[in-house]
């Protein structure tokens, strides 16, 4: 993982600062509980496939152009992240109080929507960077057409919560619309930065969709087996909310009728911290993680086999999108 | 009023068939509640905005140009009036319950979301109705202006609430960044549309500025001595929630500080009816009714002759303009 962990340091510090200059105005308090999430840390796993993907296909000047974009990328997944937790309730996330709580429902809807608003301004800045109009234009569109994903997505997660009868395929379709589709405009926005044409654009496309599904995949398996202390979220989260998940989904299919209705009674609000342990030991018994796991792998080869296949021109970061579709996956935190 | 009102006529069917033509997908409940306020009417002022200056500046082939860009301007002002709902805690809007009320919180905030992002699909669509890629992007980069501006205005409005010592300078700082902002975008996306040059865009925006902050102002006196059974809205709604509009900012200032304690302990969401109707004659006979109707009555005629001295290639949509910025501070509703 050394290219990786190199680029992404590297990254990490320049999208930071670049964010830290370009997120300011009045009222303070605005701008402030637009920062909270963002200052509080995170992967930067979005900006890094942008800029990565535009490295390897255009080298250093693709990847200056694609900064703006990067940073976009990033305050976009940032405001979904302010308004999930208001959807979701939670009140912890990267180990601070989520916005709702330290300013309160009203003002964390309006820093989400600022949020939303500066992805669009810095994106639109990328037309002053070196990028053409009409590629500019274009990465305007399709950052919109991935917003729209990402709230169908995120509306059909919600919908979920109060079904049983939730097909493996419609819960990948969700996974890709809530959380692969961010991913893959990434890759995307990195492709167009450096130039490239519509099949490499569809290709890196498509290798973000994959290590998006895959790491949401992987999200999953660590809210049921992964260890709290390394995660830093609450032990069985997921089962308490009754998400439906790719482990939980697969054993369940598997149960009888009446192990259906015990494992219903395991899971949700009112459950046990034994009860929802229960439940997760049935969803390992009956080939939930593995099966997923197996999937996630899946998914990550073939993410792995479409960067081989790339003329880099550059292998580092061509090495550490490698490295980074087995991370997504291997990680355990 | 005859032109604006035919205009406004047209204009209106003609946006709401594009809109529910455009505003599709699934999860249908989403869409359902994301269409739920547009489909409850509203005066449609922005994109009437919108088309009648790219009109009124291009003639008919400009105002053609122009309908995406007027359909995504009245996406976002009922983006913008969900989620300050949601803020406001308001149960009806357009005589129907607003859209948290009948879908929860959650549901409203992304509902809110998908509509933001539409106004920006809707609009990069400009780009396939003959708007050159440079101008398509100018638009995406104003609205997106527009958007930080209402943020922070919408901001600084929560932020007064609170507060007493609010000077009239900051209230119309907060009231061009909240209401006029949006309508400024409209006019100068409807001069870009027509291809006007810079200073053309320029005084449009000047004139929907004027507008806009003359529109609030009448909303702001309409709230304390508005009829209720014409208005549609509910009685002394801004005094409850101890809003501070124009005419209460400016009696405020003419009273003692004896006076200014009674005051405060009129409004409010304790006082009764009785209370709130005192207060509300405080304001009349303070002044607070007449010199904010005089500010808004000055505002409109700038507003006119900024019209007048327009070179029109199209009549009619110039009188539509004239007429309107007279309509908004006379209107009763």
């Amino acid at each position: 993982m050394e290219h990786l962990t190199r680029l992404s340091k590297r990254y990490s510090m320049l999208i930071d600062e670049y964010l830290r200059e370009k997120l300011r105005g009045e009222p303070e308090v605005l701008y402030e509980a637009s920062l909270h999430i963002i200052k509080a840390g995170g992967k930067r796993l979005r900006p890094l496939l942008v800029l990565a993907t535009a490295r390897m296909l255009g080298g250093v000047e693709a990847e200056a152009r694609a900064l703006p974009l990067a940073a976009a990328v990033e305050v976009l997944h940032n405001f979904t992240l302010i308004h999930d937790d208001i959807m979701d309730q939670d009140d912890f996330r990267r180990g601070v109080p989520t916005v709702h709580k330290v300013w309160g429902v009203p003002m964390a809807i309006l820093a989400g929507d600022l949020l939303f608003a500066y992805a669009y301004k810095l994106a639109g800045e990328a037309a002053d960077s070196g990028l053409p109009h009409a590629e500019a234009l274009r990465a305007l569109r399709e950052m919109t057409e991935a917003i729209v994903r990402i709230s169908e997505g995120q509306a059909m997660d919600m919908l979920m919560e109060a079904k049983w009868d939730v097909g493996i395929h419609d819960y990948l379709k969700m996974v890709y619309l809530k959380t692969g589709s961010l991913i893959e405009l990434s890759t995307r926005l990195g492709a167009i930065s450096a130039g490239a044409g519509n099949e490499v654009v569809s290709l890196m496309g498509e290798y973000g969709k994959l290590v998006g599904v895959a790491f949401q995949i992987k999200d999953d398996i660590l809210g049921i087996i992964g260890d709290p202390r390394v995660t830093g979220k609450p032990v069985y989260n997921d089962l308490r909310r009754a998400k439906k998940t790719l482990p939980l989904l697969y054993a369940y299919s598997k149960l009888s009728e009446e192990e259906k209705r015990e494992f219903r009674s395991l899971i949700g609000g009112e459950a046990t911290e034994e009860e929802l342990s229960r439940a997760a030991k049935i969803i390992e018994e009956r080939g939930g993680i593995s099966y997923s796991l197996g999937l996630a792998r899946e998914l990550s080869e073939r993410a792995v086999e479409i960067v081989k296949s790339m003329e880099p021109a550059d292998v580092e970061a061509k090495k550490a999108l490698e490295e980074l579709a087995v991370y997504v996956v291997e990680r355990e935190k």
